[in-house]
């Protein structure tokens, strides 16, 4: 299957943004989501671990994410998790946990946002 | 358990906002949201169905929703499900679906927004 | 978009399994959650409202679904939600909210299973 | 926030099993998750890349799935994602993919099962 996922977090880096050669455009972030949780002993909420994804995003998603976005911004974003395993020429090996985007937003649980629509894409 | 739920759609209709008697804000929208499916057949993607959620919002979210957003808005909304059986005083009775949301934003597949931040709350 | 959905809950009626005159097999069963919140004020767990859910599956799970469940099993479902309109002759209008199931099982939280692996089914 | 994710996939070990000095049961295995995707130019689904994650849960839960899951199984697990960076004695790095299981069972779109229900935890 597909796993879809949704995270809440904030803008970790400044917005990558490239168009490729046949004209795609492609924009990447690094999100941070930290959960909270109810400590019973003290009574008082706490930070537990930060989760830290790379979030990409393609086409007119990603040129709005390109000029909306910037470091240090909440966001909500969904799409479709993908883990995989990468090496490169000097041997180093590692795991990277991505986003394809299918949907990106500023949160309004901590502002307000003025919004501008664009031309045509569907859902 | 609590059903989490993430939904992109298009809101249908003029934000409702309130304050309660205690001081608590609470906004609510209806949210529409259609599957695109590919039919094999025709060789195109269609629509299927439209899923319609009642979307609630409480406290500093409630005011951003009710200041930010209108009908016919394009947004991401995640939240918790609510699946409810209601009855009125004529003797109706009905099925409810809401999300309480824990976010909200505008979706930037469809344009661009310029946010401002506010006040100190936690993710 | 197409919300995906997942609930661990406990089945609330015998299982109803059909075949269509095509000869496609269909299994319903009513689904029921209910969140668990921690009460600081009483410090303790209370139950919340449930939702109920109809779940439908199709094909080899559908089957496989009337030949394993019962009424009061606890299973995990995960699948597609479709909250729709409905109407009857007699004038009936209300919603229903289902799950076209992906997968579902026996959640092993409630106990263990014996498993039997049928013919090759791609996930 | 705490991200959920419910994955359907096949066990790819066996099933690693300990008990903690304070009498905490754990189990462990490894989850490997195949996304299908419909190749309109071959007009037939193919293959896309498998996602892995190592797959933790305590308690009940863990003991359950000791005495029940094999490698090669087809299951249904439903948690919360932890996306860890790790570091050991050798100066080595890396990234881990973890859910902690709310929810296990083996999934029936392959197979039936027969359940066995043990005393009494809650949902």
């Amino acid at each position: 299957m597909t796993e879809t996922i949704t995270v809440r977090g904030f803008i970790g880096n400044d917005i990558r943004h490239i168009t490729t050669d046949k004209g795609l455009p492609i924009s990447t972030f690094r999100l941070a989501s930290t959960p909270r949780r109810y400590d019973r002993e003290r009574g008082e909420w706490v930070d537990g671990e930060t989760n830290w994804y790379t979030v990409t995003s393609f086409r007119a998603l990603a040129q709005n994410v390109h000029s909306t976005l910037a470091k240090g911004d909440p966001v909500l974003v969904t799409g479709r998790l993908k883990v995989r395993q990468w090496s490169n020429d000097t041997g180093q090996r590692g795991t990277s946990v991505e986003i394809d985007a299918d949907g990106v937003g500023h949160d309004l649980t901590f502002g307000t946002s003025s919004f501008t629509r664009l031309g045509g894409q569907q859902a």
